[in-house]
């Protein structure tokens, strides 16, 4: 192997050469763990040294069925976490099935049962409500047969689907744990071997909530267990970018396999688990900005919407020139609901005479939960409930964890 | 004074109860600072204790010319740095004049020359270009004045006005510290007066840019100043909400006065400062999210918006399915932007094939900028540039301190 530096330009890149399959691309690992391609007649290369490659063996384990584990259902989905190089553009490609990220993580054939099904092979970005129901029934057919689930899933919108879930799995009986991965794997900085592993560990326990589990740090040490209504992706690349909002994270799973719980088990569940499958599509989640016009709200109006996320400001506050419109979408049946751009904290609208103007217009406050979680709650309330109080009572009552506890004020 | 116990339904509130202006109403304050109003004739009331109230003495000092300080203008805009209790509603309102801050806090006037102007009187939410472009001509006029500049503003914008004034005040000769108050100055936990003191001392030092000057910690110990165009309002309600993104504060205040830069002081100009107002106000920021329809830019493309922020997922992506429009957009010489919802970290769109086609379809990818910054980036850089390629490369050039040093990938 090679480690090149490569002049374009006034840019110059080090970095150790990676395979092409197109003879006029060079590829550069750099250092940062970032692939990146150059056509080959636009730049300048020099060798600065050559070496051996490590060989890498890879104890591939006997897939026997231990009576004394747990049957853990690995569902793929796409993503970092089942992803490859490719080498001519040094983008990454969904391209490993579930099968070979069984050979990726050995150890996890130590502590379950493991069946890999791949459902979808999509990058996070693209998911959207007809995939969400495929992933649902999926998990729902995966439990019936005793089984635990893992989720490989790409993490751009990996907390979208945990909220989507957590409202739309119903009675669950075992955990369901999503997972993905910062960097991939093929890359020396990977989360994905630790993340898998601690995710399985986690879905051979007696929780029975959706849930992420991802690097707790930067370093290799834990992974958190995040509610699935209570996390967000915030940070673009760090490993540690899944963050519990507003409350700590449901458990610790050490790189070990030690877990540790911050709170009870959730309450068990009697009847058969299902998937609520009945969603309003029509919803949209608005980010509200200084000098935002009123004519998006009248837009989204006039196409049938159903209901709208408003991302306010602050407290949970609006610009007063939107309320016209709001007024209007609310005498149409259209429902609003507000969460705060400010992520952390708690809307409160009876601060000021602006948040107190929306309440009466019937805006309906949502509390500390997350605009994400807000606007999948929202898919699931409205695929019920169609009259406002019936609404307005599931919006601000506590369904998945989605509420935390605090004085509410009247 | 009477400490008060009120039952209403099955809720019973506890505090101190204070003046009304309307007879039907009784008004609390609860110990966690907030105010809630009761009609009377509603609830159940117990007296649990009555006593005096403490007299405040404030030491009313002369605003005597002292040639030795720094003149400091404080600019009025509005929000709870300003305001006081509705005791009708319990909604706080704005209210208190530059001229009655200085009531507040008397220790201002030891350490600058304070000249209070009052430009609006608004709730921040309604911060729109209009005013805007007042407040800009405003700063400009006090500078020219030989004054350093305060801005009491409200906390719901803070962030956006820094980062607009930090694009369009030029040639910044001293500083411009804005600051506001998470609970409003009749409250006991207020921070007023601690920001307002440590954003006058601030505006007394040799600084020549656009900050941000709030509490932080939750204690009354020290403030941070954060660069205009790097912070962020984190949390709805907490004194600490104020945050510098991807980079380091400028500089601490402690509640002493003493300062501690955490950088070098910025460059010095010769030329003389002003406020440049070519904006353009055709922008949208559009937060992308799951299941979102192509529907949406089609509208704003429609609708003739100039630029778009993409405030995508991950490193920088959106549903595939927004591409047509996207390029259909950007045919029409609509400016599209991307930044991240995750807030912290930087856009890459060269990991994922799906960013490489949106770079390849004209996007541009915002580094390491905050969605709310690249959106007033936008309107100074479209106010100015109409083609693509200087537009790209305006907004892709550090101009105000917005993007972070760190190796671009060609």
């Amino acid at each position: 192997m090679k480690r090149l530096k490569v002049q374009k330009g006034d840019n110059v890149y080090e970095g150790i050469e990676i395979p092409s399959v197109d003879e006029k691309y060079v590829v550069l690992k750099l250092d940062n763990g970032y692939n990146i391609g150059f056509k080959r007649d636009k730049i300048k290369i020099e060798i600065i040294e050559e070496f051996e490659e490590k060989s890498k063996k890879i104890e591939k384990k006997e897939a026997k069925y231990r009576k004394e584990l747990r049957d853990v259902s690995i569902i793929g989905t796409g993503g970092t976490i089942a992803s490859k190089i490719d080498y001519t553009t040094g983008a990454v490609y969904p391209a490993f099935s579930p099968k070979e990220l069984e050979e990726m993580v050995p150890e996890i054939f130590d502590i379950a049962n493991i069946y890999p099904r791949e459902v979808l092979q999509i990058l996070s970005e693209n998911m959207n409500v007809e995939r969400w129901k495929k992933v649902g029934n999926a998990i729902v057919e995966e439990i019936s047969k005793g089984r635990s689930i893992v989720i490989a899933h790409g993490t751009d919108t990996m907390h979208y689907t945990a909220s989507f879930l957590s409202f739309t799995l119903k009675n669950l009986s075992v955990p369901v744990v999503l997972t993905g991965s910062q960097r991939s794997s093929d890359r020396p900085s990977s989360d994905s071997r630790m993340n898998l592993f601690c995710s399985v560990k986690f879905a051979t326990t007696e929780y029975n909530k959706v849930v992420v589990c991802m690097h707790g740090t930067m370093e290799d040490t834990f992974c958190y267990v995040h509610k699935g209504v209570k996390v967000r992706k915030n940070h673009t690349s760090r490993r540690d970018a899944f963050q519990s909002i507003n409350t700590k994270p449901a458990a610790k799973v050490y790189h070990d396999g030690k877990i540790e719980f911050f709170g009870d088990l959730p309450q068990k569940y009697e009847e058969k688990p299902y998937f609520d499958d009945k969603i309003e599509e029509k919803i949209f989640l608005l980010k509200v900005f200084p000098n935002i016009s009123h004519e998006i709200l009248d837009f989204l109006i006039d196409r049938k919407y159903r209901g709208i996320v408003l991302e306010g400001t602050g407290l949970g506050h609006t610009p007063s020139l939107l309320y016209d419109s709001i007024k209007r979408g609310i005498e149409k049946g259209i429902t609003f609901c507000m969460t705060s751009q400010c992520i952390n904290g708690r809307v409160n609208m009876n601060v000021y005479h602006t948040g107190r103007k929306l309440i009466e217009l019937g805006v309906i406050p949502c509390e500390d939960m997350l605009s994400e979680v807000c606007y999948t709650k929202m898919m699931h309330v409205l695929g019920h409930a169609k009259e406002y109080d019936e609404i307005r009572k599931s919006m601000r009552t506590n369904i998945a964890g989605e509420i935390t506890e605090d004085t509410v004020v009247v």
